[in-house]
């Protein structure tokens, strides 16, 4: 049997963990495996699927990022670059693929398994918003991260009395918010399934003041919503060479602090964690559920269960169908909002 | 309402999360908080049992240890200690007591529960391997510091083409081991669930010497059984002052690693992980489920659900009685163990 | 003899060891320490001198920030500041004062010194930019974190192939980049002393695209200056309610790395590490030499060396004029410079 | 030119990244680069020299250990050795040798250079004790370990109220422990250069429990002599199958926790830190200094310096004798270690 293997949407600590899973579980069964290059390119373009051997694998659990590379190429709405792929998928001689990625990514696979291609899918997002699993490979990594810049930025903070105001990674989700600012014990916690004004948010700085409080940490998801407060760029903001406008891949945290300190007078400071947050070495449980997803999914390849996605459920893994996952976005719920309420 | 929390057992990176939790709800809620002192011993002793206030347990999210105190103190089978526990509580006048710990300490909180004193549980173990519960307050800090001593031992033992057998957590099951060594890349892992010979080790090192692998990491938790190799002192062994055998309270790993040294003739050396294990700032992971349980238990006292704990399943929190988190030991499940052996 | 410890400017990681080592070597000879809270501000304000006890130094040997607060109030131009601060050093009784700053607060230390208060400096700058010494506290500890922040980038820079523009410490001098950068294995170090084109990175960039690298490095100081780039918010910018233009902290990195990608053709993306680099426990290296430098301040003291700072040389302290650190900023010399760039 | 470069003795963090700056800098100016692999076994031993790529020097800069690897062969004393030495050195071309290591392997390295072979030196050691330079590869990264290992400990101790000893690298000198504890806080530092009586160590421990402070850290070095305990193993202790006493790597640490136990009845463990100081990725500061003396030592190489080897001095990078480096060991001062008690 020939086993392929891609990496799709941004890279994720854990992701070399969990091709080495599928990598490992096969060659002991005496099958070959082929890396894709670059995501859904590596099936579009020719040329984008290679070889893997043992010694490329070894040493990859502790290293970010993908071996394999990626891209955030999506053939599924031009049928030219579909066909290519079925092409491509037919003359590199899979005889099954392992796609890993986001809801992108997997939306893919899934169309790619009802044109009845050998595909199953590994759950990887740093948002963490897949429905369906509790686990998605990167999440616990940023989570990590963004707690330790969050004690990090205590100590400042701390020091010269100011409002923090951290944006962390989330378009449409919190988790990474909302469990990074439980961990990182954030004074306020803002996210897009939950908006909330400015005035509530200054409101709230205030009370911290009059209780004495001299600093405080408001951690906002990048894509949250705050009434008041926009992250779009200006429509009259600086535009490039070719006039278009830039700086446009800008969150709402640099104008959420601005506003906080006009209308607070309190010294107010931002930082973005941007790419920081994907890097690095995974953690060691993002590399132990990372194997288990990745071994799981080279079971299902075995089994043809193609179509399906393994997912950590409980203390195990259990499989679901790839359209489960794409249908919906998990939300942070309201139980677990709450609680880091009480902590304000 | 005055509300009690006391710590048992050894320490746990994120017992200061969850002790906050309790404290933070409670005040909240407008109720009196109070730390006993050093575990049971707290409660079995005059004077242990202190208020806490909130500045005491600001900043404590990301301190490691437990900011009340521990001890091994075990009154349950000494009636006259049981009875000074019960006459402390009243005295000092609690309502209710959350008590956080392993089997030993929750052993204890089950007998008092039994005698209907008002008290709920809170898992906490290094081990891991309370029955019940997906989750214990150490345990993923724990597996960190394992795996991040393994990524530093990768690099010595490759360059001195070494065997590297590296001793951690667990007497009587082998989570620590198991996970970190999944984790941390192990090329052997060594368990109290799976006994196995000297001879099957050395076998398999020089398997992986001929398949060319010139070095190999060993980790076994400290209270595997090897069959030809033992942890405990030799009789004949060095003695203090008054006679007793010192040294007592090494695991398996220094005689283990003596004995690959002598049947392979492969350079072996040692390392004891330790109480290094214990210590430090919680991860990420243990600050967030720690914080989620000790709510919880929060809930379960304004609830007067005592002889109950909170516990992890899947991504949310349930109750079960402290009589079945204490009945028996949560083992490292075959299937683990398996997918383990696909990475050697 | 009563003596005061003050903290001014920026926050280091390393302060509080400072602060410590005062401390305790004073306590040992039986001398009375006050604390003097938020920098000058302490002094120019009535209250902000405040005894200093054991338990407050015990524990913040690891703990980033400074214990004393600080601030930028600088009185040196304001006459009746400058009373006020003579003021309050004689009503707290103070004998002597350890004043700890970079070249902003040094230079009120040296002013005082000039009116025969007993002040002695510490240097500490995260910039390292003060003359005559080989440390400033801090310094260290922004440069691990720089070189952590692109030891992550480089796995999602290479799994994306894309140019990352990193954006460190530095409005005047280019230490943070220049060590961080060569620490971290930069492709390219833009800073102050060394002026550069937007042509020249982005040759660079295309040569080493040419060579077959497709991913790149670039860490650029805030503070620097590249011809076609520009830091400063435009003109017809965002602004407040007020008017004022916002956003007006930002460095030159967000613009370079736009200005990169409309050049270059090539996906780029920035990050600004901004307080992240300021934050949490300080090195090994800050904590031993900044005890170093503060229990040398308090030998200075002792001898009556008013007007004097300990520095570091070589592998020892040496004790200069406060006048001699501020007189001019230490600037990367060209050497250094020049071996960065083998490595690009 | 053919310049080959070799490591020998016990691995340490930043070997790679001073191969990897003496590569660089040859590569620029046309030259070409031999790995000699293992130690001086590479160059008895024939077959042990071996072309170095750019490809195989990416992205080492932050990995641990060596990638030539190493060993402890050392011919000096063998003329055989010796002779194969250099007939090795001839057959493979080689027009000059790098070769990084303590005063074992600067000695062969010296003996070849006064045989007229074309041999620089690069100072590495953990134990940083070669005299002449203020920096050796590994030493502080060896620092920044302990330092963690004593933070974590702390927290430990601090819940138990216990002697915690903490057995650190240092056979004949005492940097590790000396600067590790300094860093960490430690209550007591016992090192070579200082013998302790065991009197005076249980009598700090107890003048620090009559004080209330209720856990203690003692950090000391494998090396250190404290009368009354011997680190040596029992004459009539376990042996292996063919008769060798075993466990005879140990230091003085256990039986050291154990004599404290006993005498003052204080609950006391041990901590042997061992292989884990020398792994993981190296400091910053390790990264940097080890491309500074690693470019310097080709600079050597150009210009003919041999029997020379670049040492740090103050800021910057001077040049010595290999025969000075290796003349005496360097040894911890008076005045560091009076610093040190300051703080106990």
């Amino acid at each position: 049997m020939r086993i392929g293997i891609l990496t799709g949407g941004g890279d994720a600590p854990g992701l070399n963990a969990a091709i080495r899973a599928v990598a490992r579980r096969a060659w002991v069964d005496g099958h070959e495996v082929m890396g894709v290059h670059n995501g859904w390119a590596g099936l579009v373009e020719p040329g984008g699927v290679q070889p893997l051997d043992a010694h490329q694998v070894s040493g990859v659990l502790a290293v970010g990022g993908t071996m394999l590379g990626t891209s955030r190429v999506n053939p599924v709405s031009d049928p030219a670059a579909m066909a290519a792929v079925q092409r491509h998928f037919q003359e590199a001689g899979l005889d099954a693929l392992v796609a890993m990625g986001g809801d992108d990514t997997l939306s893919v696979a899934k169309a790619l398994a009802d044109r009845d291609l050998a595909v199953v899918g590994v759950p990887k997002t740093m948002d963490n918003d897949l429905h369906g699993t509790e686990y998605c490979i990167g999440f616990d990594s940023a989570v990590a991260i963004v707690t330790e810049a969050l004690d990090r930025l205590h100590t400042t903070a701390a020091a010269h009395h100011r409002v923090m105001v951290v944006e962390v990674m989330g378009r449409d989700t919190g988790w990474v918010a909302m469990m990074g600012g439980l961990a990182g014990g954030a004074d306020m916690i803002v996210i897009p399934e939950f908006p909330m004004g400015l005035d509530a948010i200054v409101a709230h700085l205030r009370r911290r003041r009059e209780r004495g409080r001299d600093f405080s940490i408001v951690v906002v998801a990048e894509g949250a919503s705050v009434a008041g407060v926009t992250g779009e760029p200006a429509a009259d903001g600086p535009r490039d060479a070719f006039g278009h406008i830039l700086l446009s891949r800008r969150g709402v945290g640099p104008q959420l602090a601005d506003r906080i300190e006009v209308e607070t007078g309190f010294e107010t400071r931002v930082t973005v964690l941007g790419y920081t947050q994907r890097g690095g070495a995974p953690t060691a449980y993002d590399r132990i559920w990372a194997t288990r997803v990745g071994a799981a999914a080279y079971d299902l390849v075995v089994d043809s269960g193609f179509g399906l996605i393994p997912v950590k459920r409980g203390d195990g893994v259990a499989v679901t169908e790839l359209a489960t996952v794409v249908q919906e976005q998990r939300r942070v719920p309201e139980e677990l909002y709450r609680l880091g309420q009480v902590f304000y």
